[in-house]
């Protein structure tokens, strides 16, 4: 498959729990800073935009979690975004251990633009992202 | 609705991010704890399963946002368990806030229990609790 | 020993690191979450101030981890708050473990108020908590 | 000055609060993160003495919050270890901002080492490491 983004990371101690493994929550965290490094490299930033008050949010997170990562691992988080509905857009996301390629973890993550009053709308720097 | 377990909580403001509002990651947290808090009232205690390395694990999460909590609010995470298969229960979690009842989030949450070998089993304790 | 403030935790396992104790970073995230609840009870709200662009900030931390809590464990987080200068302030927390009152934690938390501007400024509502 | 380890990172938005700026508490992490890699650099795995049920376990942390870390930032942790006694140890770190090396942070870090029993022993691979 080919990915319009990914990012590597190495997991941190803090982020594992006293299984031994990365906690289900620590996952989010990961995919939520490979969105943002996504747009980022397409000119988006998100901090930018939340201090022109508009909002990216999350409505609905779809994560199945396929195989634990541990302490020492290394891994990378690949993104892609396309557009489901007028104002509506999906990250697919998919987590992959390395160096041997496991699929660790596998998302769906989709969100909305908020405008200064709180509304949906289309963003059009966005669009321009997912309309290719 | 009626649920198995309640649990109320406090917004912590370092879990609100830059928008002002809690952070998507932090859900997972308040989910995982009301599930671990629901156990533990039915006698099943997560940190004494790990020691005998006995592994509850999620296998997916599915979580609708519905509306964002915000600094200072206070809010109930309902849950149920239920069987779903042999060896995979599901937890249906909700977040309402507080008092004014309005449902922040909506989640499903599938797990499966694993053994000193990591090999999915039935746990009995955990049977005991969903076939009623 | 006589506190201001005190405010009563349960751990929660996603704070358990794979030490299978709550990890070091997670007592700051207690002792803020008690401090914003300390001057709440006092009618300052620290999100409040956020969106009036005050902030109040951290310019020193000072940890002393005496023991470890565990999971299920239960602790009560006591704060007081005095004046050490014109511009600073300075919580005295200390963590006790429930029920049997174990010290686990002492902390001196320094911190100062910030102006629209960013700088240093004396922030009456606080002046009138540490002047008595 | 000169450092025996430095690690690069990049400022997650999940880490900043409604304050946009990175939370006291992830500072924390940032350092511990730091030191563990520091110790796997070296040989030291955190993860592997855990299974062995050794724990490296912080007793006092001494945190100076020189300015403000925010959203795109990029950092460097930069650590070094003594011995202060015969059972202590202690990382001084800094977080310098890249690119304009601005002093962010400067901690330290006082641990010891733990046995099987909880009992303070000298971890022979760590006196290797400060003893030079």
């Amino acid at each position: 498959m080919k990915y319009a983004h990914s990012l590597e990371f190495s997991v941190r101690d803090y982020e594992c729990d006293m299984q031994g493994v990365v906690n289900n929550g620590a996952y989010q965290n990961y995919l939520e800073h490979a969105r943002h490094e996504f747009l980022l490299s397409k000119g988006i930033s998100f901090s930018e935009m939340v201090e022109n008050r508009i909002n990216l949010v999350v409505i609905r997170a779809e994560l199945d979690y396929l195989d634990s990562l541990k302490s020492n691992d290394h891994f990378t988080v690949c993104s892609n975004i396309r557009k489901i509905s007028r104002l509506r857009f999906e990250f697919s996301q998919d987590i992959f251990r390395i160096p041997d390629q496991r699929h660790m973890l596998q998302a769906k993550i989709i969100g909305t633009s908020l405008n200064q009053r709180g509304r949906p709308f289309v963003l059009t720097e966005l669009s321009r992202l997912y309309d290719k």
